[in-house]
């Protein structure tokens, strides 16, 4: 289990190799899935969700699955209505608009509002013989989406403590959904605080490390590492390695060697080809990728990944060619 | 002239303060003028483009005037049709597609197909007691915008040869474009790289800031300053100050003092306010305008300004607010 190993900084093998968004719009087994299923089915349906999960271990032989499902599904468990449109992104609608509207959201038995997702890795694990990943939003991230986008800085700058009353509501719960999550099987956890990047450097602390670090506190019980994920991650990797997360998952920005110098080596590395990469000619592809392998060799602790998830136009025989670069080095 | 002494690290008064977009669809008084004339016209016409120039002057009492016009304008002296539609942002159509379209780009006397900016630098300087930044945007971002965004990393991947050079012809352009400024009388000039942000560490350094290099370099026997701006400077300030700009205007993703430890002393810096703050209530944008001057107290080169543009619904009276804060605060 090189993924395990390398999250633990002991891996002696090649880095493990998986993608973000490694099972979506790219494969046309995903789209052949989608034009006869809509996307809330897809998400909600044990089944469907269990065989997108599985397509890349079919279609590309990665190191590791990631759970299929949605950051926003943890919305639901608080009593919002999460749309799923055919095209363009979920959306939460009514939107969080006041300080009421935060007091009025409650918590929901995680068990049964989103017992989907358990059935869904009770179906992935027996069909793998690589580790699973479950995943869950950041509290900032989801917070943003129950809002007008343009409505999250005001509500910050205006009205910071009911801000920080719905961050307590997304993290009690979101840790109640991560620990479903590993009852149910997940080997590691990813968190996307996707949009941390909009914060200045004190927001940042207060209103997003602050929240993952009491999601990774409330977790360290279970063993289970948790990688941190946030677009600008390369520009924080003091503030995220003071987490003490398993791993960082650092963007294309930085050259990763150097983001290395800045973590501790006991925090596992994971990254950071430009997604746009995998538009480039495959000879262009697979020396990139060798150049990272070969600045990153013999770090116990080092995962292969793209810095953000693969783009929907992305050439499937691209993907396989950065995976198949990776899996045939030699450490 | 606070605003040329710290430019040139030797400002010895309250900082001085400007904003990027400072005239814009957030003052009534440019939404009554686009009301009655295209955005093409304002761009174009001397007197327009000089009226709204002059706006920030009399509505806000700002430290220094940035000429009125757009970053695209050099792909006129190109051969490039530009469209200024009334929605949206300017776009350049027909895009640049090939490496036979690259090569069929000539440059075209720049004082005739430019002449409108001379004219309207001519009547802005008269009517102003501060400064004139004049403006022009960073190789790579021209470029981008020249071609379907989706393709720019394709091409840079797949033949960097070409895209090079047609780096190389803004690039000669450019520099002409800032001569002719330059000659008609602004006092300093901005760069905006705005895209560069999307690139790699290494593409950064041969696609974007090589280029920021050479143009630097061409007009330093102008003896006029220089501030380099980009998205993710705040990720860059080692690079960005290796080109050796008279400035460096920062993002706001990082606390400003800190970016100042990596910028060298007869560098200056600029920003680096949240565009956001706008919104928040004025005890806050006073507050934390406030912090940001206290934090940089008695640095000789620094211009107070935000990370970026002034968003177009920003209320007014809280754009005074942060001007007038630094206007009133003693050194």
């Amino acid at each position: 289990m090189i993924f395990l190993d390398a999250l633990r900084c002991q891996n002696q093998q090649r880095p493990p190799v998986w993608l973000m968004r490694q099972a979506g719009r790219y494969m046309p087994e995903y789209r052949a899935l989608r034009a006869k299923h809509s996307l809330w089915e897809l998400f909600h349906q044990p089944e469907l969700a269990a065989e997108v999960t599985l397509l890349p271990m079919q279609l590309l032989n990665v190191d590791a699955a990631i759970l299929f499902s949605d950051i926003l599904v943890i919305a639901e468990a608080l009593g919002l209505s999460v749309h799923f449109p055919d095209t363009g992104g979920p959306f939460i609608e009514p939107a969080v608009q006041t300080a009421a509207d935060v007091d009025k959201l409650q918590l929901r038995d995680i068990s049964h509002s989103l017992d989907y997702v358990q059935k869904t890795i009770a179906l992935v694990k027996p069909a793998i013989d690589v580790p699973l990943i479950g995943f869950c939003g950041g509290p900032f991230t989801i917070a943003s989406y129950m809002m007008d986008k343009q409505q999250v800085k005001k509500w910050i700058y205006s009205d910071p403590a009911s801000f920080h009353r719905l961050l307590d509501k997304i993290t009690v719960a979101t840790i109640a959904y991560l620990r479903l999550q590993i009852q149910a099987g997940v080997d590691a956890i990813q968190i996307f605080d996707s949009w941390a990047n909009v914060l200045t450097h004190p927001q940042f602390l207060t209103f997003s490390a602050a929240y993952l670090k009491k999601i990774v506190d409330a977790l360290r019980d279970t063993n289970i590492p948790i990688i941190l994920f946030c677009r600008g991650s390369s520009q924080r990797p003091v503030e995220l390695s003071a987490i003490q997360p398993a791993a960082i998952s650092f963007d294309w920005q930085q050259k990763l060697p150097v983001l290395r110098r800045s973590v501790p080596s006991h925090i596992a590395v994971q990254g950071n080809l430009d997604p746009e990469l995998l538009f480039a000619p495959q000879a262009i592809i697979s020396q990139t990728v060798k150049h990272l392998l070969k600045e990153m060799q013999g770090d116990p602790g080092f995962i292969v990944n793209l810095g953000h998830g693969v783009l929907p136009e992305t050439p499937i025989d691209n993907v396989r060619c950065l995976v198949d670069t990776v899996r045939s080095h030699t450490e």
